[in-house]
């Protein structure tokens, strides 16, 4: 399968950048197997710059779960999934968190469709970087339908939302599913497109991590790092479908929450102070805005 | 309305009494009301012995919202709820987390009932001190109702369980919900079982917190009990009906997130080396341990 085989390059491909960008960490790999069927190569570093991140590689197939026909209103038959998830905790707070997922499924009733995005969640927003960062993933979205950025970015804005605190995130990005016939797209131009999204990833990282990773930073800076991550957290275990998924029917608990931050803090009714860095990030915590205008100065 | 000042002054009781056993640390309060009616008064400790730890009081009624209805399967019509709430997150890995809940909820159409428990999450498990604990548990159901025990603590072993880990959050304790009428009782005898729950509390904590507050520990077992709480947080995240209920009923979210630690790791696919004081805990969340049995040495 030839979709099976670029995923698992594309994680080799990332990884390899990745120990290239930190420097001195590389990446212990994990292969596990799936009693029902498929299993997966979960890459974790731990290194100078990316204090803990994953590359995940999965290939999964049998009789679909119960809970997964359901919760995708087909019937119940044999299916396929694979794909390639990241998430990356770097140590310096000036750094933001990236995530990238790019995804396959198929059924052996014809069904199948792609899924995926990019997003970033800075513990410090700096606009011009979001605006660059934006532009690189609307690039590859206008390569695909010209009306994809736009309502991908939205579908970011709304899927990585914590609702209980009313705030984004982080910056957003793109975040697309189900992308098939139905979508009124060929297998041959999703499939293209989520290769493109894969592609992309490290360079989309690097406009955030190169200005970056030489900055000195405080421990106020550490610590809002630690609170930041804990609303990362927050998403992650409260809404994110990937991970309730995974913890529903029984996934391998260390792939599923690798997504973890190392360190994570919750302080009681924490307010940054007036128009301090922090509280210029938290006001910026929001759908809908236009992060390319910041490019545009 | 009896049930409500007797709730406050539990709150006022049991603040002091922490305050004693902190020695230094003292609660800081934040009143708050609620639109639709009611409110509450959230109190929160920063001590030397007490990391992070709050004592929330609450009185909320008004028309009862269509979520609560659904969840309870009873007609919509006016309700109030009222309780105190309880999480401690000790500094010294040697003391367990606790955590105490009483509450009482009735309509205007005549449905009442009152819930609560109190469980604990040692980060080291010392059986004798878990004996103890549930010995003094015991104590207070036996006195309502011979079963109740029985009952109760295979209830906290049930709700308190990390299913994605298969482990159980602590050593349990006890936990009940919806006692009336038609499980059995009458007000006054559920009310006074109430009490006397919420009367023990600081004395069932004080076995699991005198004789380990003065124990020295290492960074090794400081990261061990940030690994445990990052479980706490899990399970408050993924399961817990207080927390999960307060987030989608748009609760005031620095009250209902109280409960999450100061700190919390999560290290990828870490494993206790065997044999060690960790692995030994790791052994023991596991449902259905009697732990009385460990005083009868």
């Amino acid at each position: 399968m030839q979709i099976v085989s670029w995923f698992e390059d594309l994680q080799d491909r990332i990884c390899d950048d990745l120990e290239l960008m930190d420097g001195k960490g590389t990446f212990v790999e994990d292969r596990w197997v799936r009693d029902e069927g498929g299993g997966g190569r979960s890459r974790v570093i731990q290194g100078q710059h990316i204090e803990k991140g994953g590359v995940m590689f999965s290939h999964v197939y049998g009789p679909m779960p119960k809970q997964i026909a359901q919760g995708l209103k087909i019937a119940e038959n044999d299916f396929a999934a694979t794909g390639v998830s990241i998430v990356l905790h770097p140590k310096n707070p000036w750094v933001p968190i990236i995530h990238m997922n790019v995804r396959y499924f198929e059924t052996n009733t014809g069904h199948w469709w792609f899924g995926g995005g990019i997003d970033a969640t800075p513990h410090y927003i700096i606009p011009e970087q979001a605006g660059k960062f934006h532009q690189i993933l609307k690039e590859a979205c206008d390569g695909f339908d010209p009306n994809a950025y736009t309502e991908y970015k939205k579908w970011a804005d709304d899927y990585f939302f914590n609702a209980h605190r009313d705030e984004t995130r982080g910056i957003g990005g793109i975040f697309f599913d189900r992308l098939s016939e139905s979508s009124g797209y060929d297998k041959t131009g999703c499939w293209r497109f989520v290769q493109d999204v894969g592609n992309i990833f490290v360079d989309s990282y690097k406009i955030l991590f190169e200005p970056n990773i030489q900055q000195s930073y405080s421990e106020v800076q550490s610590q809002w790092q630690a609170i930041r991550r804990g609303r990362y957290v927050e998403f992650n275990l409260v809404y994110d479908r990937g991970t309730k998924f995974g913890l529903q029917t029984n996934g391998r608990i260390e792939s599923i929450l690798m997504s973890m931050p190392p360190k994570a803090n919750w302080l009681y009714n924490y307010q940054p102070a007036k128009d301090s860095p922090e509280a210029q990030t938290q006001s910026l915590l929001k759908k809908d805005i236009d992060w390319i205008s910041y490019t545009e100065v």
